[in-house]
């Protein structure tokens, strides 16, 4: 298997735009990845795709070639991948993998969805489609409360608090604020957070994460060839992507995501570190208790001491492990197709060194981890500087 | 990279199920082919799953992992595909590439449609949604108007006929009724299929594939692992996947499918045959046009005469080359994102000599051929005896 880098990023702006279609989305944030490391379309070798639920939010299948061919990136394989909320997380995976056994040089890694069209409640029951629809769905369990079962229970056993969880809503708007790509960039007070309007409880409306329209972008290729398109190469040291069952009651335990677990051992292995090594990370923070499960389950610290983690100020910006300093889905926003290659874009930008007002101290070492649903698919990335 | 060989098959009947799920049949037919092959699932290192509309049909995304879970497949990756009509075509070329570039040995894919619960118009509806929704969609251009299109073009060009558009269903039809899993069992005569009730001119019911329920599986590995699983096992020669714009108006020539050409091409180059040496073929005819473009594009005959060579029965289950000798789209059933799988089955049947009373004479080297949309996304694969 050969070292993978990535060699080009790009993004939209992730907000409400009630002008832009999904598909121009993608186009601006896939050909600003190809700008960045001055490449042009029909040099690329295989186009993959992330996205969720296109065709329900706004009636669009086929997406792939839809997409590439609006990009200029023909006669070559275009492929969509669904894996709900970790669908362009599961799309760079089989993209590093492809490109490290030597099936393709230059791939285009993209992820998009475009959320605002629809209301409120069409959204959620839309994204309850990530979770089963037969048990769940019929019981009118949407997303809000499965996870408020999971923070309710992780409460339960654990003594997490409130405060907790608003913490973790507090440091990413922080962060958010100084990111310009962010869709809510807004400072809040724990005080609001913990005062906010209520969902579904014990999560308010500040513990969970944004509605929004986006695309994201990165290019990769075998490193030998990193230094043909930037000069600041950045190599996947390690992935993983596995899976879990997707109804919650089928799981032995919901304070914890076996698959991130699981995940994280094996990209932990392939790039030869320990939890400990990892410098900062973008997290999947869909909702805050979301956040606090993944430092668990990624070993930074004890299960069941997320909570004081995060309330302590140790993941802030300027502390001893920042997690989400680009706002994470809770400021910067969660357009669910884009969300995974979107991780993966702020990683290499902190770890370029380019991250501006919200760049990390420590910045050789990332991790990534996108979420799928209540955990039913885990895609953890590990990336570090050549 | 490695010889691959399809070691397990798996099919549920094509029909119209209404006490069936979604999950059952996918269940079903992956359970089927690990059973084909003795192996349990918890060997499965990769579920690669093929769904074009799950979401659409029966609200139910995040597919693979919820499919996986039911059979007892854990702790591996587990992504869905979607290509249109090719969805599970695509999931075929993607893991066949895992497997031989050596990440991978034992990898299970599936593909799954549940069309029936939803009325004819909102099936049409979500099918459109393969197309150009902004365009043509907009323009009330269904996929029976887009192949109608094609159909018109193509009898303006080259002079096809009614009577051998009508000849594709009369020789599908004859095929599936010998076909015990096929959803339409039943033989037409030329008259009928004439006489049918218009759909979109010319084409009538007779042209237009079934909408139906269904799912097929496939068990692969390196070749040189086969014989552990299988006494007939067949391998993958060669496959390619390529794309084309979405829309019918971005194509240069709508009477041909450019990224059938280009798979096709890329494919006999894999397997270093050429048009010619294929013994028999299970292709794409989700209208009757589309099977006698596909022959042309192929190179089984001279742009312009595919109608013809169905017309003189060259394609019949005992002329020269047979052509969907399982009754095909037309006959056999057409549950989408279950359409690929089940032609690489249909094949793997026909090189193993096990299709009884619709055994092909010449079965070494077989063809499968599937289209997503209007041609965006094709897929192309040559398997062989071992």
């Amino acid at each position: 298997m050969r070292a993978v880098a990535v060699v080009g990023i790009g993004k939209t702006a992730f907000g409400a735009f009630a002008d832009r279609d999904l598909r121009s989305l993608a186009v601006e944030a896939g050909l600003a990845c190809l700008a960045d490391a001055n490449v042009s379309p029909s040099k690329v070798e295989a186009f993959y795709l992330g996205n969720f639920a296109g065709p329900s939010f706004v009636g669009q299948n086929h997406l792939a070639p839809y997409i590439a061919g609006a990009m200029g990136v023909e006669h070559v394989p275009c492929t969509r991948f669904e894996a709900a909320c970790a669908s362009s997380g599961s799309a760079f995976f089989h993209a590093v993998a492809s490109v490290a056994a030597g099936m393709y040089d230059l791939v285009l890694v993209g992820g998009v969805e475009k959320m605002t069209s629809q209301t409120t409640p069409k959204v959620t029951e839309i994204l309850a489609g990530a979770g089963d629809m037969m048990g769940e769905g019929r019981a009118g369990a949407t997303f809000p409360a499965l996870f408020a079962m999971i923070a309710r229970r992780h409460m339960h056993q654990y003594g997490t608090t409130r405060e907790q969880l608003a913490a973790v809503a507090v440091k990413n708007h922080a962060n958010g604020a100084k990111n310009p790509q962010a869709h809510m960039r807004k400072i809040i007070t724990m005080e609001q957070a913990l005062n906010g309007k209520p969902i579904s409880e014990p999560l308010t409306v500040y513990d969970c994460s944004l509605i929004s329209d986006g695309a994201a972008a990165v290019l990769i290729c075998p490193l030998e060839r990193a230094s043909e398109f930037t000069s600041k190469p950045v190599v996947v040291k390690g992935i993983a992507q596995t899976s879990d069952h997707v109804a919650l009651d089928e799981k032995d335990d919901i304070t914890t995501f076996r698959a991130v677990k699981e995940a994280a051992q094996k990209a932990y292995k392939m790039a030869g570190i320990t939890a400990a090594d990892v410098q900062f990370a973008e997290l999947h923070d869909c909702f805050t208790i979301a956040e606090i499960v993944a430092t668990e389950d990624l070993g930074f610290v004890e299960k069941g001491s997320g909570g004081p983690y995060v309330l302590e100020g140790r993941t802030c910006l300027h502390g001893a492990r920042p997690i989400n300093s680009s706002g994470g889905l809770k400021s910067k926003g969660h357009p669910v197709g884009a969300t995974g290659v979107a991780q993966i874009c702020d990683v290499v930008l902190q770890i370029r060194g380019d991250a501006g007002e919200r760049q990390v101290a420590r910045h050789d070492l990332g991790l990534a981890q996108n979420l799928g649903g209540s955990g039913a698919t885990a895609v953890v990335t590990i990336l570090g500087a050549a």
